[in-house]
């Protein structure tokens, strides 16, 4: 890369919701952003429309030359094939299987395409501007509705024998655990947001106290693992128990995976990494213990950096580095 | 490499009770053997006596040119830093903390030298020459006293950020499990060879029918992981839900794996993968269980085929491939 020279690229984080975009420059520096609503892009076509008012979008809002555009990085919530830029299926979106969409996106907007599992996305993006910078080998994990992960090992982002790997959230903690589509005891079952709340929300029905019943009113739906960080930062008893189960049970996950691939660090991103110490503290108490000294003093934890925005920073990023 | 011209590497299995040595070929056979017991071998230097030793008994044995020689390879049992060629501690032999051992073989003499922990060499051998040969991602696993593995990704062996990855004997099955000094329900607790057998003698004890008792005599203490296999053999009843049970724990563990960093097959050797079909069919089906189809269908779980040479073997690996 020659100083000087201005280089971007656009990232494209597709969800369920809402397709994001931004325009990223080379520091991993978001310059413009653009929203499109997922139900107003139908279909793969549909779809491209919409990335093609946002790519205006993009350019628009964004004052000066952009320079030259590295190409268009998308993140997908779903199966990919990474090396093919091809889409076996999408969790949450109908429409989507079997989908070559790197060579759709070349084909309309004539610049180099890169798609990926939307994690892993993440995960390159935080391993290269955000909290994993300074690591050559280091484990992303992000905490919501699902647990998802991505791995980097040798600078690189590990995708398995077939772009599956780093799912986590899957890992089992109890052989004999909960049940799921997925096999037994899968750390999602624990630590997904629901699970979570459901954990408290047993609790308060056992009558046992805490200050979470008047913060909600009597209303369990309004219990989120956000109102039982609230809770617990203000010292609640039973929600610092509800965080230092969560706490301890990825701290299981993590000492398996530290003992199997041994990274320096994980990157734990997500609404539950918001919560802070409350989570943090236990995590790194518990995995010290679930680990013998060699592995325990080498490993670091850490918290996410980029925010609402590594998923359109780590879509940029699979392309800016090529 | 050029046709024609033979290459051989002397590899070395440093255990605790035998070293034992190979010359090896590049097509991965065994030349000729030597073997020193590790009590002869007292300190470092005593320990390159008897590898000089060692060298020239597998001269000797072999008829004909022995060709280039590529190195040393040495397999420790123990922490070992790759890259460096130094060993951080062996886990049952005194006098090995902090051994710059390939500079000393390199010093003595005068040959390329690579260390490297000994399961790490016996995966390097068998996705190299032996039941992984066909794989660019696979998970080496040894049965034994205790469990070890080796990741191949790649096809380069992944050591970790620190050199001590692997290590599937301390993945976690159940968070709430046996204690040990590595953290809580390692696969190691359930499948070890003498946790196999106390489950066996446990149940013994209980008074359950078996004919594992007239095959012992009543002793228990020859009761064996080896014992418990030929009684499965026979359509054994106890024996064979022991058998479930640790293809069960197996499972469990590799589904992890797999979730994780998705290999393309699992390779597993040592004393109690030589049960065969007892094992290896119920783990093929308890890991499909645990897995979802996308997961299961591409996963393949194999025999490793180097038997008692894989360590020499592997070791020897270590410098062939440079």
């Amino acid at each position: 890369m020659k100083e000087g020279k201005t280089r971007h690229a656009v990232g494209v984080d597709f969800g369920g919701t809402f397709i994001k975009m931004a325009l990223v420059n080379e520091k991993g520096e978001v310059q413009s952003r653009a929203k499109i609503p997922t139900k107003d892009a139908a279909g793969v076509e549909g779809w491209m429309d919409a990335v093609a008012k946002g790519m205006a979008q993009l350019k628009e809002k964004k004052s000066g030359d952009v320079g030259e555009l590295a190409g268009i990085g998308v993140g997908v919530p779903g199966f990919v094939d990474y090396e093919r830029g091809f889409i076996h299926d999408l969790t949450n979106v109908p429409g989507w299987t079997g989908v070559h969409l790197a060579a759709e996106i070349e084909k309309r907007f004539n610049v180099h395409a890169r798609i990926d599992n939307d994690v892993n996305a993440m995960a390159l993006g935080e391993c290269t501007f955000g909290a994993g910078r300074a690591y050559q080998h280091a484990v992303f994990v992000t905490l919501g509705t699902g647990v998802g992960g991505g791995l980097l090992m040798n600078n690189v982002l590990y995708r398995g024998a077939y772009s599956m790997a780093g799912e986590i959230g899957h890992l089992s903690i109890d052989m004999n655990g909960v049940k799921s589509p997925q096999g037994r005891g899968g750390l999602e079952q624990y630590v997904g947001n629901r699970r979570i709340a459901e954990r408290a929300v047993k609790q308060l029905e056992q009558g046992k106290p805490s200050i979470l019943r008047d913060m909600v009113k009597g209303d369990w739906s309004a219990i989120t693992p956000e109102v039982i960080g609230q809770a617990a930062n203000k010292g609640d008893k039973l929600a610092l128990e509800v965080y230092d189960f969560v706490a301890d049970c990825l701290a299981a996950a993590f000492a398996s995976v530290t003992y199997l691939i041994q990274p320096q660090a994980f990157i734990v991103g997500g609404g539950v990494a918001q919560s802070g110490d409350i989570l943090f503290d236990p995590l790194r108490k518990h995995l010290g213990e679930r680990l013998s000294p060699f592995f325990a003093e080498r490993i670091e934890v850490k918290t996410a950096e980029l925010g609402n925005d590594a998923g359109v920073i780590g879509a940029a990023t699979l392309v800016m580095l090529e």
